[in-house]
């Protein structure tokens, strides 16, 4: 086999637009696979705990890695320019997923800048995105994303009305609350922080009032809250159950349409 | 240019039913703006932290905000009798859209009537809305109110039920934990907000019941808050389903027309 | 006026089925806020700060609501038999609601029975829903009934659904907290009221499992109570979607008819 | 009555797939009593109250059930090779569902074995399930599972969406709140506790952002939170509403065919 063949080959690999068959190739899902690995290890570091018993496996796992990544960025660099999109190596480099890439194989040589750098690694979730809008998960994404958009506009609207919501109701307790507990109702930014407990009914619990009135006021904001969940629920079950329909009158016409 | 034209491209510039494009006017994106920086500075004023670190900040910024408002105020005195619905000056200003704007303005040169009167500014949050009721905005507006009100006997009903709930939840936990627990579930008033607490799922965890029983008629309570969020929920995803087909219908009934 | 052209009057004015126009009759709106009334005070009447403080007027008012249920229950009796379901008195006065009613008359003149008396006349809540099912809430209540009878099979699977997962995780967190926490986890039914909480996704928080394993199936459990409020809230969402259009083509289908 | 017909009468009764008629044999329903029976058995045992005071009357019926069991394992080994799966009895005794019910036999003649033994009978629901795939409760079950399946990609990808969301949330969480608060937000994995809580919005409240910057971040993951349950509600609300009326649809279609 010669470089050039090799190359064709490996750029069927390694770039999922330049592969035929569809679904991810074997190399790829090896990639996913790692990556998964990368972010476990960057978020286990953090622990204590795991640095303290595993140190050695967390290190060893890290340095094979970096040395996959490091092969798998240098091919992807060699084999950049048969993709049609990029004319020159620089090109593709300076594309923000190849820089971002890059950036991750940074950080592995860099023990020297701390858990934060550690933190870029997580950014590689949006690449195994970037793998899977492909195949079946492209479907759902676009009905997913063609719902949202087919929505915006309402979705902006109740999201606009909950934080009209959020504002009165964090006025209300403010003025009701703020003597019995200056200190978590001192001020609207103050109650603030209960509203938005309270509407999304997280209710941590940390902050409630005691006052008779501002149980009362906090009540109905609770009632509210059901509202807030509703009506985005309402709005996005809607535009699915339409995306689908519309999905099926698509196919159902392209059917009648061959047929004839 | 006389002043006839100029009254006209102001009324056109600030008052959205004078205007012929679609959308908002560029004047009036700076008033939206202007609305957005006035409610971020009444919110933030309560908080003490803030008065002392940037008092100076705030103090200028209010004073830029009520010159900008009342000139504003101004402009729309001058050119209010060129909308039909408004004959004299006077027939604009007695409005409560005008009246609020008017008490907004007394507000910023009231510094000795406290907290309070700044949180009359918060009501401008209702000008935004009505600024809003145009455009894409409009129509997702049209679907939200459609949606509630053709539905609105379906929502009040839900309302009632998870009312005749909470009263039965309370009444029950009052009976058997108010020997447990008098000042959490001495009464039923205080079991109500209990009741709240847990059919809206919140369960701040301030007020718990403590004896088996109680626990037992609780969890029986939390999961028919399931149910409280399920209906209303429900009701409003098939009428938004609704809406959005004969939305859907309407317009292809126009194009059907159209095309005859 | 002779006898019997007032007793049928007062029966269209009184009993529902009898009145011949749609929606309730001036006097039973009277009923239904009288009833209102009776329930505030039945809930009022057991926080000991408004006994003490408006003792005379809750007194007076519900000696007010004792002689007005009491003539409203004799009138019903008197034209009962108008109603051609009632032979004889008796034949209505047996009714569980009438039976009832005389339960709620009895409880007022009966104090020394105690505040557990007093909660009966919670009871009369029922009464109201009684009078609605006319007009326009008969529609809704019938809409909404419908939903849930049309799927009354699925919300009772999911129901058997969720407390499989209730069981399975509260069984779990008995296994690995028990040692920990002996108090909240030392049995299965102790662990099923921790279960309960997170499923419903209340949360109150004073049953926290505290180890890691604990925790980790207990974010488990949390992510399935998104599921237990999703499978109802979708359920009765399509089933409403369902029974909105088949209203819909109903009435179209009578239309169409109408014409030919 | 000779032993070959008994023994098809036996295998009627006992064995779903032999029964000729819908539903549950009578004998079956008993079954599915002893087992609920058998269940709140083995939950209540765990409870040391309960044992202390009830100890015999427990004893007592596991005996009891002991024995039911026993024999209709008995009879189920002896009838098995009338059901055509099955061409010898120890290829019926080799399912998985023949040996849990071995297994739940066992647990009970083995006393010594503890607590985690009792256990292994709350898996005796699976055989509740596997009872209820008949008659109306399978046509339910499919519609769940269809739906459920239809949108298997969605649901995925929103429980990928919901995974990215939490980590994203847990790492802000960790950079901002580990020095103000190293127990709870020390580590990734300690800060997905808190993200777990607040995104399902279940907020027990032991972990709660303390810093302004903190408390920010916190209240926009609660507000996502409402995504992440409207998301899948929303799905699952289309999928249920397309279903009903794929079933409508074909239920038309064959009406149709057979009036042809």
């Amino acid at each position: 086999m010669n470089t050039s063949s090799l190359r064709h080959r490996v750029s069927a690999a390694i770039d999922p637009e330049m592969r035929v068959q569809s679904g991810l190739s074997p190399f790829n899902r090896v990639v996913v696979a790692g990556i998964i690995v990368l972010i476990a290890i960057a978020v286990l570091e953090t622990e204590i705990n795991v640095i303290r018993h595993y140190a050695w496996t967390m290190e060893g796992l890290k340095l094979g890695l970096f040395f996959f990544f490091a092969v798998e960025y240098g091919l992807r660099l060699w084999v950049a320019t048969l993709n049609p999109k990029y004319s020159t190596v620089w090109q593709f480099a300076r594309t923000p997923a190849a820089l971002l890439d890059l950036v991750v194989l940074v950080t592995f040589v860099t023990p020297f800048l701390g858990l934060e750098a550690a933190v870029f690694r997580l950014l590689q979730l949006t690449r195994i995105l970037r793998l899977a809008r492909l195949g079946r998960y492209s479907r759902a994404l676009n009905l997913l994303f063609d719902a949202f958009r087919s929505r915006a506009t309402e979705l902006l609207l109740s999201g606009m009305l909950a934080f009209g919501l959020m504002l009165g109701a964090a006025t209300l307790l403010y003025l009701v609350e703020r003597e019995a507990q200056p200190e978590a109702f001192g001020s609207i930014p103050r109650a603030m922080w209960w509203a938005v407990e309270t509407l999304t009914t997280v209710g941590y619990g940390d902050v409630v009032p005691i006052t008779p009135l501002g149980r009362f006021l906090a009540a109905l904001t609770a009632l509210c809250g059901i509202g807030i969940i509703a009506l985005p629920t309402g709005v996005l079950a809607g535009a699915f159950s339409d995306a689908i329909r519309r999905a099926r009158e698509d196919r159902l016409h392209e059917h009648t349409h061959a047929r004839e």
